[in-house]
């Protein structure tokens, strides 16, 4: 079985939780003022990062230019299906436009095929290229796909391409990731790759959980929310302790 | 209102509904045993078109070598939101690799942006270099996005750009399409476009209503099922008349 995961540092306050975030601006009908609402709540808020289709990423970029928020793309989103050479282009196009990090879905077919050396290989390339040029590369992964032995194979590729992240899913996926996905990430990626958690973050527990179990970044598109409730559970427990109820620590 | 469709040739042989067929092996899970099975019910029905994820398109191409069924393929799918760069990058690295048809999804969040411009010069680029290599070129709509007004504008581009075939949607949106939908596409498209039905056609009544509202070709992953229903459909009629009931014509 998976160890226990380590004990992670309590989020005490609004901007903890809100640095870990990534908001996903990746639905197929957002238009421009939607990006545009998005990204003026990240630098708001002071969120990690936003991740945009490639088609807003000068737009995204614009908009986040001075803030401390990252702009974000994807290559090959969401079904991971294009060949190789295209989500190499694209990574390298995205790059070139001003993101900062980029998602590569990995080809669940060719990992269902188990043709590992192509995944491998794509994914060596992107990292590459990204690093290269000074961004992060993120691998997703749509877990819901992948039973267990496929996933250890495709983290170990992951790490061993030296992935800044690994991400759970797509959210665009027919399901999200299982419960026990976030430990088993934790115990494959230790040390090397750090973990989002994405495709099935839409409450304040749902965001905690995954922290707890290891994620070092939540993405979602349900932020805002996400965060205006944390933010009146802080308020709560501090007046609770202001009339001496429990002490949040 | 939509005028009456012109009334189409009944359909009174096998062969017949399955020189409309388009068999859609577009799943991210598909392994490449699925895409060879799928080739080979293309074959063996005669169909007009397999098409596949980009990263299968050599081996379609060379299971189908041969054969009357057209390999096709597809760029910017599902979601239609990569760059115009990338876009065209696919379109013509699909074509190079094998491809005799590709379908490009319109960019949805630029038609709701009301980015007319950015579609139509998308659209023309795309044409343009599938045409210029003998390719046809067809223009995926995802439908459930677009209000009707938005609908007409894009068809029109569409036409403009003299795509070969428009196609209803993706098979991965949120929902496929609505009733008044064929009817509106054959009033915009007429002589210059051809319709294809695809992203919810699932049983033989859907794709013989889709027919009689226009479409000349029929999407879908149920082609083998929905050709066995036919044949059967065809048998219990023909064993009809045959004691005298009502003879099919």
């Amino acid at each position: 079985m998976d160890p226990a995961p380590e004990a992670r540092p309590a989020l005490t306050t609004l901007q903890a939780l809100a640095a870990l975030f990534d908001h996903a601006l990746l639905r197929p009908d957002l238009t421009d003022d939607d990006i545009a609402t998005g990204c003026r709540m990240a630098v708001g808020h002071g969120i990690a990062a936003v991740t945009v289709r490639p088609t807003d990423i000068e737009l995204a970029a614009r908009l986040l230019d001075g803030s401390s928020v990252v702009t974000a793309s994807t290559a090959g989103f969401p079904h991971g299906a294009s060949t190789t050479a295209v989500k190499i282009y694209e990574a390298r196009d995205l790059v070139r436009r001003g993101a900062r990090e980029i998602g590569l879905v990995l080809n669940t077919g060719k990992l269902l095929s188990r043709q590992f050396q192509h995944v491998e290989m794509e994914v060596l390339q992107a990292a590459r290229a990204c690093h290269e040029s000074g961004a992060r590369f993120k691998a997703i992964l749509e877990s819901c796909y992948l039973a267990a032995d496929i996933k250890v194979i495709a983290l170990k590729i992951c790490k061993r391409c030296e992935a800044d992240f690994v991400v759970t899913a797509t959210g665009f996926g027919p399901s999200g990731w299982q419960p026990g996905d976030l430990p088993l990430m934790a115990r494959v990626l230790r040390d090397v790759c750090l973990i989002e958690a994405a495709g099935a973050i839409e409450t304040l527990d749902d965001a905690l959980s995954a922290y707890s179990l290891g994620a070092s970044r939540i993405g979602s598109s349900h932020t805002a929310a996400i965060l205006d409730e944390w933010k009146a559970r802080l308020a709560a427990d501090s007046a609770a302790a202001d009339s001496g109820g429990r002490f949040l620590k």
